[in-house]
């Protein structure tokens, strides 16, 4: 790539270090050196997480530049989310098979949409040559004592979801262009579009669930994967009731069966998964005052495994028909 | 990529977190949750930097895939080396085309071998199915006040680097197979291909700038372009003795017109190229007894561009022959 083309990208980059909301006021030196330069307040650990897309199965071919960039941020942010951690800045390493300028001005503007929405800054970042591959490093700071691990559920806890479940499946649905009830509204449509390209990391949410939540991550492969990871994790047992698993309007127009594929293990929902010990049962009604949309959906329970209400226990080898999707996530 | 896939390729990195020497006193929470935790010193600041690898033109099809991994991660470090930072952690993300155990074992090997010798742990990651890309972001820490910046070079400094330049060109063409002087030895490509494939970034010069060098980057893209990248930053003009390049004695055997255009502008060198204030001359004596291979090779004056010792002004747009090499990186 030669000079020319590197000044074009840097151009469309290096104004969004400025223009975006959050966590800026934490970077001493951003773009343009060897490396940023970052400040951490003394009484916070700094959050790491590390995201690539790549274009596959899952994306047409006239996807939008502007919705990729938003989704590839919002989902590593979700990370963040995930331990109870303040969004703080981003690197952003882009290979592209060609540098097009009406792309890459899409592009920057998702990115710059999902910055300000999100409340953070990119500080640094690598342009390359090659098959499209976009990786996003998102940084954040959490309190030691409020991090919110994966590992800490106990018998006991309630299991709550942070908003619906289901529309990162149904959105896919929307966005591959697959036949769908004609029941379907318009409006269902678009909210379900958005919801896939333009996710909303629960960032506000998880600062709530810093310091409160026993255990928690964000549903990324699914309910029923995550679930999975998360009761691994704590070495609990988690037991799921069908019939309490929030979903969205939208939804409600697929058939029951195809729904609860898609609330189970559609992936893509990026809400945020907890357990909540019983005495912290209060801030349920706290949080529903604030206007979050946190719902119990189980407990855990001494054991192991994942349990549905009728007492089935779904193995990892064996799924119930339905459950294909666990398997199409092609990244972590 | 299935979770047997997903867990194979946790098996290879995840031993790696405990084995490496350096950084991981700071490692709250590595590898295994939403993300990872690292703990600051609160007089220190985060320096961050992201580079990527994508196999082109430049990498025969016969690489060996531990060569691979340590280059990338050394050069993502020497990022860090350039600003005068302490190398902490680094997040991996790798996209490949198939899970490969044979090609995995091996990547896995030489980013340990790099991780070690640069005294870096490893943190988290992302794998995914694609093309193959290697993203390595690395994170380090620095006192503030004794970052190396590009841009406070000042008239009068002297220009220095950290070690023989050319290399980088030279072990390319060792590598491409390119046809080389009789005279060249096989010690001498041994060296050259070693220097290609596992550089080692100065990071421990870069710890003894920081606080002295006025300003400082990593010869990534060859000394002309990067001596400008430092004369524009600075707003100086940087004068270039050419009989004060050192080279090592590998590229000896080479014509001086060869040897000349791989210091000048073959790029991949990983060495520190810096400038010095008069009054911290008494360093070079101290650097010199410590075994650093610093070499003054010019001084920044009033003015811009670079100038060789015949006066002559090496503009952007035309160069002189032997310098396409500018544009070969695909990379920045």
């Amino acid at each position: 790539m030669s000079l020319g083309e590197f000044e074009l990208i840097g151009r469309y980059f290096r104004s969004m270090e400025l223009g975006n909301a959050g966590g800026s006021e934490h970077v001493t030196l951003g773009i343009g050196d060897d490396a940023a330069l970052i400040s951490m307040a003394p009484d916070k650990q700094l959050v790491v997480s590390t995201d690539t897309v790549v274009l596959g199965t899952h994306f047409p071919p006239d996807y939008i530049p502007a919705n990729l960039a938003y989704r590839a941020l919002a989902a590593a942010v979700s990370d963040l989310a995930a331990m109870g951690a303040r969004p703080l800045s981003f690197t952003l390493a882009l290979t592209l098979p060609e540098v097009d300028e009406t792309w890459l001005q899409s592009f920057a503007q998702g990115l710059t949409d999902a910055a300000r929405d999100h409340r953070i800054s990119l500080i640094g970042g690598d342009t390359t040559r090659g098959p499209l591959n976009i990786n996003v490093t998102v940084l954040g700071e959490v309190r030691p004592r409020n991090v919110v691990r994966r590992g800490d559920a106990q018998p006991g806890d309630l299991l709550c979801v942070g908003g619906p479940l289901g529309d990162g499946g149904g959105g896919l649905a929307v966005v591959l262009g697959e036949s769908m009830p004609s029941s379907v509204s318009d409006a269902a449509r678009d909210y379900l579009f958005q919801r896939f390209w333009r996710p909303l990391a629960q960032c506000e949410l998880g600062l709530e669930l810093a310091g409160v939540a026993s255990a928690g991550l964000d549903v990324s492969d699914g309910l029923i994967a995550d679930a999975r990871h998360l009761a691994e994790a704590s070495g609990v047992a988690l037991h799921i009731r069908l019939a309490d698993l929030p979903c969205s309007a939208a939804l409600q127009a697929w058939p029951e069966a195809q729904r609860m594929e898609w609330m189970l293990g559609g992936g893509d929902d990026y809400v945020l998964l907890f357990t909540l010990p019983v005495a912290s049962i209060r801030c349920l009604e706290v949080w529903a005052s604030q206007g979050f949309d946190v719902t119990v959906i189980g407990e855990a329970v001494v054991g192991s495994g994942i349990w549905l209400d009728d007492g089935q226990e779904l193995k990892e080898k064996v799924q119930p028909a339905g459950y294909q999707h666990f398997q199409r996530k092609s990244n972590d």
